[in-house]
């Protein structure tokens, strides 16, 4: 197992963050070693400058948190996000098509995605506290199917939603561990006994806001 | 007044709507005669088919609800959603630069998404649960000078977010009228009383999923 600091993808995607919110994410992550820094694309040219040198990753998001686009605007906005500088991309499945039982849509439109990050890590949200345990299974297979490098539980946005849960991690984990592909947990991860519960259920990254209480109280 | 019906845009913004459901908000639409449905770009093809020969106008939203993106992306992404067949746009404000102050990045954005739509209506969303009555102005102001055609209170997502009030819509209406702007109410409106004080406080549309139980409790 490595350190817990690098399984923490150090997060900070609300509307109204700051500049300076932004400074403070990249200054705690290098402080603290995180694996990574997670974004929203209109901020990763700023936050470059505070992380070059360094070997923190800069994730950002596309398609998050509705899965609302269509997948040319999807593509688009991976290949900026790629261009602004982006070392790995979370996307977000598309779950209205999943409802309608549109297994092909949804898995093309995770390998279109992919075509574009080429090397780039992609990670396919399925957004779990919207899915029954069958359909969690049911999109972890789209996201190996569609040549996924992981797939992750939550965005943090469904309005009273849990976000990451130990038996969703699990039963992510058992489905796509043969097929190479890793898990992120993320959404409410807020203490260090619930960070090592995720990963000890399967999670090989951490997405929270969280990290420094986290990394601190170990 | 028109009748509270022509208020309406009849919205389902939620990831996981399902077609069924779509079509259900297309016959209601059509049903109640409101002004429009309210939708995410990915289900402006399928709700044609329902829509088509009548005068419920199709509504979208770009940039929606984080406002992460960079401006050619959601250039992008305006021109896919009128060429999908939108006609009209509800854009998110930049809040993160709006809370940096960097205000000329604000009308920027605003200015070139104008320049796609063209003679359609943009809408610009504030989001006033993240600001103050100062920034509610300023963000107003912002979307004058960005040549925009309605502000609007909400995206509906703001975690423990009220939606539209009918101090913020009044404070909203008193700074763009008299630039020939108006004024879009939307987030959390559930009753016949808020729609007509909504209206009354000067909003000339209403987003809203609650349309159906707002006509019959009139």
């Amino acid at each position: 197992m490595h350190k817990l600091n690098k399984y923490i993808e150090h997060t900070l995607l609300k509307s109204d963050a700051s500049a300076e919110e932004i400074e403070k994410l990249a200054l705690d992550a290098l402080k603290y070693d995180f694996f990574g820094v997670c974004i929203n694309i209109n901020y990763i040219n700023y936050i470059k400058q505070f992380l070059s040198g360094s070997d923190v990753k800069i994730v950002t998001v596309v398609n998050f948190p509705l899965a609302n686009n269509t997948i040319d605007i999807i593509q688009f906005q991976t290949q900026k996000a790629l261009d602004e500088g982006a070392d790995e991309i979370d996307t977000v499945l598309n779950i209205a098509e999943l409802k309608n039982k549109n297994y092909k849509k949804v898995v093309d439109d995770i390998k279109k995605t992919k075509e574009i990050c080429k090397n780039h890590n992609l990670k396919v949200i399925i957004e779990t506290d919207l899915l029954t345990k069958e359909e969690i299974v049911t999109a972890s297979k789209c996201a190996i199917d569609g040549n996924a490098d992981f797939v992750k539980t939550s965005t943090g946005f469904v309005k009273n939603g849990l976000g990451a849960k130990v038996e969703d991690v699990k039963l992510m984990y058992k489905t796509v561990k043969p097929y190479g592909l890793s898990v992120k947990a993320s959404g409410g991860i807020k203490t260090t006994k619930q960070a090592i519960d995720l990963i000890n259920a399967g999670a090989s990254r951490l997405g929270t806001s969280s990290g420094v209480d986290i990394i601190q109280n170990i």
